[in-house]
């Protein structure tokens, strides 16, 4: 029974350990690529090393950008004063696609979680703090998880910054858009009717 | 509204490209491989770029190897004398990992459709006829599949061969494994129903 040639194989199983590539996926990639023109390929190969080394961490928030600063952090016409603090670069993506907010971000690079040996001094808390006193920060927004791990971050950045900053507040609780209440679960609820707003 | 950097945007639009991968999942692959290590990212170029260069059509029979001929042609256990003929390189994969098949290959490279401009001539059907005198082949089985076209491609090589060899064969209709018959299309099943066999 033949297997796939070995050239196959090999580039198979690195398109298997992108996310949302399984097993079966990897191959029917790796077997379309090595029948493309090698032009085509060339240029995919070019792109991807290209677009690794073209991409970093802006030295201020965190965020994917080719120019550091980046464009977030430069952007004259966004509130300096407020931060939004996110766990990762993806949500800066996420959040601005949303259009609701306007000012700059901090990404921290994780969650506090002493069971996995994450403690604070392996995020970026210390760039956050120097930022809240160097750019007169007067809110932060924490806009992390709403899981254990997320809450837990949440209330220790509360803590350590309530006295530095006017306001450290958290994104609301509640329903999501476009769902019926059938689909929350009881603690969605129950935060959501707390959380309740006037009907302006 | 920030958008995604030039360079994340750029690979994204490639993967996208590739069999079974949408916008969004080229997007989140892009995304994912920006934040990667560089070294990574450079084997993932690399082998690609490598395994482009690799692999080759058999000059004989056309499937995908990295030497030419490939391992099929040249393995003397196999059946020297009868030629599977099918589709796609693919297709050759297909039938060896079914492993009911102890012949030899031949890639037609498509198959007939007047109506898209697809002659034999088009096809590796000169090759067919050159390896069949020079083979002494005595039975082809044509493996394509059962959609007009490949119906049509069958009939014409069976016209074209039938005096050249001793057996034109086709792969038997039928229902397929491990499926009940209420799942059967009427033309499979009376199909089915013609090429009964007797239980042993």
């Amino acid at each position: 029974m033949l297997i796939l040639p070995q050239a196959v194989q090999d580039l198979a199983a690195l398109f298997k350990q992108l996310p949302g590539i399984g097993p079966r996926s990897a191959e029917r990639i790796a077997l379309h690529l090595v029948q493309e023109p090698p032009e085509k390929v060339r240029q995919l190969a070019d792109t991807l090393a290209g677009a690794r080394e073209k991409i970093s961490a802006c030295s201020l928030c965190g965020a994917l950008t080719e120019q550091d600063p980046c464009s977030i952090c430069t952007d004259s016409k966004r509130d300096p004063h407020i931060l939004c603090v996110v766990e990762t670069a993806l949500d800066v993506l996420r959040i601005e696609r949303s259009g609701g907010y306007g000012g700059r971000y901090h990404v921290l690079g994780g969650k506090l979680s002493p069971i996995n040996g994450v403690e604070p001094e392996d995020l970026r808390v210390k760039e956050l703090e120097s930022r809240i006193a160097g750019e007169g920060i007067t809110e932060i927004i924490v806009a992390l998880g709403t899981d254990v791990e997320g809450e837990a971050t949440a209330y220790y950045l509360a803590q350590q910054f309530q006295g530095k900053v006017a306001r450290v507040s958290r994104l609301a609780y509640g329903i999501p858009a476009g769902t019926g209440i059938e689909f929350a679960d009881q603690l969605t609820l129950s935060r959501a009717i707390a959380g309740r707003q006037k009907i302006e």
